[in-house]
């Protein structure tokens, strides 16, 4: 946690939050803040800027914040994402919104398992919660969007050609393609399939759509790999 | 599991290999091989190709392999990074072997925490093993080298400068640095810290051994997340 992250129903005045629970153990057990000093904090969606501990009753603590300055550019990227295996997707979430996504689809492939839709750990509460992890470690502030799309036909020929309008489509596939391109700061929508990959219909289906078939070396990646490996191939970072 | 790798242990003739327990497992549980069928394969350290199964009786599998095409080029980074703790150092070695790196140290930093040096995981028989599960994902054969470095200071005057000669040498630290390189093929040298980083004495002594400071980007990435990212980012991957 490199950063407190102050929501809405923590306010209680302009310049006075109360934080309790996990962030406030967080600082007491890992920082051993004591009032007086300082933690980086950003209101959600908000602000950067310094957070001073007033008093901490040993249950909830109260800080003095005010935001002074904007947090990270948020990265110009689009990840449409084979759902992934529900151990794999929390890393994954905490990761893509650590780099700076601020868009993430899960979608259905072929080779996605059935169960994995129905898996508890799908629970938006849940998923949301990694989210604030990434942002927590990254000094992050803007809550990435995330949209889950258990149909991949509909999903791919109804929003997809709007969602990744203006942006580059690129789609990442092992095999003989061309090199991905690398160090964009322009807008792109990446496409990362399934362990196994996606279909050939389903790359053909994203092809009908803009995608342009490109591979990162000839080794196969863990997706949880790939995530970061190719975000950080493709975007010059903020 | 991308490729079966064969060990030397495993050969009965030039052509004849034998395998049981976890590999054997996967084939038959996972990709339901039946005799006459053929499975990507490669000798550790050598050439890659088909492996045509022969026979099961359900405890070992024999199968004809001959080696035809070379292993994906090592990517020419070596790795140096600050020892992560235990349960990541698990990932960070499959991932690192994934992308192709052959040289991997694992230093000891201020900010490494001591207990990390005493784990069990530490052990060589179950690190060696993590890497061969990066090998088998990415479909190579050629083991990475692994050197635990528990003294920060005589590895950085004594051995490092000689393991780093003709290498480009980059230190990843979060600050107003000039961006990462980008795209190279040609051989790189790359220190990672801890979580929290390297302290200012560390950065100055790899300074002095020739590493130069570099961000990427402003957010602050986990290790694990960094590993894949900076790799991608700083080279061409084979």
């Amino acid at each position: 946690m490199n950063l407190l992250l102050l929501h809405p129903e923590d306010r209680l005045d302009d310049t006075r939050w109360q934080i309790s629970g996990r962030r406030a153990e967080h600082l007491r057990r890992v920082r051993a803040l004591l009032p007086g000093e300082q933690v980086p904090a950003g209101e959600c969606g908000g602000l950067l800027g310094p957070a001073t501990l007033l008093e901490d009753d040993g249950d909830s603590m109260q800080f003095d914040f005010r935001g002074t300055h904007p947090a990270p550019a948020p990265l110009p990227l689009t990840l449409v994402l084979a759902l992934p295996r529900p151990k794999m997707l929390k890393r994954i979430l905490i990761d893509a919104t650590s780099l700076g996504i601020k868009r993430i689809v899960l979608l259905n492939s072929h080779k996605v398992e059935k169960s994995f839709w129905k898996t508890p750990e799908l629970k938006q509460s849940l998923l949301h919660e990694k989210m604030l992890l990434g942002l927590e470690q990254a000094g992050d502030t803007l809550m990435p969007e995330l949209l889950l799309r258990q149909r991949f036909r509909p999903f791919v020929e109804d929003e997809l050609p709007a969602l990744s309008e203006q942006t580059q489509r690129l789609l990442a596939h092992p095999g003989d393609y061309s090199p991905l391109p690398s160090g964009l700061s322009t807008p792109v929508t990446l496409a990362v399939g399934p362990e196994g990959g996606w279909t050939g219909y389903e790359v053909a289906m994203l092809q009908q759509c803009g995608f342009t078939c490109h591979s990162l070396g000839q080794r196969i990646l863990r997706v949880e790999t790939a995530v970061p490996a190719l975000t950080a191939h493709i975007m010059q970072l903020p």
